[in-house]
């Protein structure tokens, strides 16, 4: 049982018909975060993710790449709702009471809180393996909201940045070399793209971001829309460190590796000439790596057109116990 | 270092003077559950608690009563501040993918859900240590909140239900026995106190949930609130299987147990007449045990009015681990 059916096995039996506020919640499971209507012309957005050693993290990482990453990953799921950030939660599990290790872990989530404006607002502190939970909550005008379901065919599909540093630095390391540094810092201290979110209110038609491997995140993107989409492998943006790796083996890693917390999003071919504007809002290299297909199904391209198959499409948190044990 | 002076460190540290909607945070650290204001005339109630094994529950817990305790002590949380539980986020972190499991774990949250009517928004599954971490969040009119900080001198300290049976069940379980059934009900599935939360709006001066123990957690009320308060044991009510155990024995139990969720509240001496009424409404006993006093300090006063030294005051996390590792 992958990932995904774990998810859906869960909300089909946490199901609450008759719920008080049933009504209040206007996206639910299914997309970067959940969307509730407030009173008043806003929408909050809610979003929790946890982060494990030798998941997230090596063991014996840095606790300030540990705080930040847990921030981070949070705050990108707002960015891909183009949501501002607002307050966070912090429920913290810790093996042991270790105070440089906690003060290197609160510095590390001080520093993105600060640089993003979001306030800590409660959480708790409980003993046990080292797990990091944090919940992000933002606010968005309703209407305003990026979700997935919303790419068209025609529509461009484009990313921020240059996916796979962060896969490339996790091979380095996983062979026992000293990664790049640019690509160890996406590693360990991705910055969460909240200014392209913003500047994407009301000009994308979908979006999300890459947590789990480019061509697995934008598949729920083209689930979620009812479409397909084609990539070209030659406009894929490339980060210096792997310019001179062979494409068949840079491909893998930067369509299928996670961590890059960039976004994918889809713009209509009409505001194509907004682009240039909104890299510079966003601070950000935006490519167009594709287009929306009206068929089903996700087509990738590669040397003089011809179809790409690749090894795997992303992270699975269960890949290997797809039977289960119960 | 223990629990709370972690979390003061990491409130010292992660600190954002200039949050864009710091001003939108009414209540912050420091209480049951984080306030936010929203447009119109509500406010909306936010915390997040895990549950870890071999800490909340033993190893082989029955995947039903961890999957209810988990949204169960966010629940109480709710209740303790007089919210509304509305909807709530699930951060689940899973040893292995095991449907019967999981199936399970989901059937004792949907039950809960189903109850209090409170929705699931969203989450995440990801592999590791077993670990649940729930996100609850609430409705309240500002105002109307119950938070730690407005118990008085004069005030009663009122408790509900009987507290002590959950940390009876785990003593008898610790010691190879078997545990009373309602005791290890008690326990297991832990029955969150919504309904008297929301009975008590504009009426409790300060209210708490009894999750660390009713010495400890009553401690937090006297410190927010700037008291201290009396207490009278032979006022305490108790379990009933506990009713034949030396008062020696059962008053620890009672009085520095944790688990048990009942709310310790504090009410104008002139509303003692509507206690009668406020449990009916509640479906639950309310027992006066104390009252506040100005001087701070919490006195306990045992056989004859004789002071009453308990053995520890509550569940601490950290509490074999004084002086940190770092």
């Amino acid at each position: 049982m992958r990932e995904f059916d774990l998810i859906r096995r869960l909300q089909d039996i946490i199901t609450v018909p008759d719920a008080r506020y049933g009504d209040g919640c206007v996206l639910g499971i299914g997309d970067d975060a959940a969307i509730f209507e407030m009173p008043g012309n806003l929408q909050m957005t809610a979003c929790t993710d946890s982060l494990v050693e030798g998941v997230h993290f090596p063991a014996g990482a840095s606790p300030a790449a540990i705080g930040h990453k847990a921030l981070a990953v949070n705050l990108s799921d707002l960015a891909a709702m183009g949501a501002e950030s607002a307050w966070f939660l912090l429920s913290l599990t810790l093996p042991r009471s270790d105070p440089g290790w906690l003060d290197s872990f609160a510095r590390g989530v001080a520093e993105l809180a600060s640089e993003t404006g979001i306030l800590l607002a409660g959480g708790d502190v409980t003993s046990g393996p080292l797990n990091v939970c944090v919940t992000a909550l933002g606010l968005v005008e309703p209407g305003r909201e990026l979700r997935r379901s919303g790419a068209a065919p025609g529509d461009l599909v484009v990313v921020s940045g240059r996916p796979g540093a962060a896969a490339h630095a996790l091979q380095v390391i996983a062979s026992g070399g000293q990664p790049d540094a640019r690509d160890l810092a996406a590693l360990e201290f991705p910055r969460p793209r909240l200014r392209l979110g913003r500047a994407l209110r009301g000009l994308a038609t979908a979006c999300i971001d890459v947590s789990d491997g480019l061509l697995a995140d934008l598949g729920h993107v083209l689930e979620a829309s009812g479409a397909g989409a084609e990539l070209d492998l030659h406009r894929l943006p490339c980060p210096a460190s792997m310019a001179s790796m062979p494409e068949r083996q840079r491909w893998p890693l930067q369509l299928s590796g996670g961590d890059d917390y960039e976004l994918c999003f889809t713009l209509p071919p009409s505001d194509a000439d907004r682009l240039g504007e909104l890299a510079g809002a966003a601070g950000t290299e935006l490519t167009v790596i594709g287009s929306i297909t009206a068929s089903a199904g996700l087509i990738v391209r590669g040397p003089g057109g011809a179809l790409y198959d690749p090894p795997q499409t992303g992270y699975e948190h269960f890949g290997d116990d797809a039977d289960g044990a119960g």
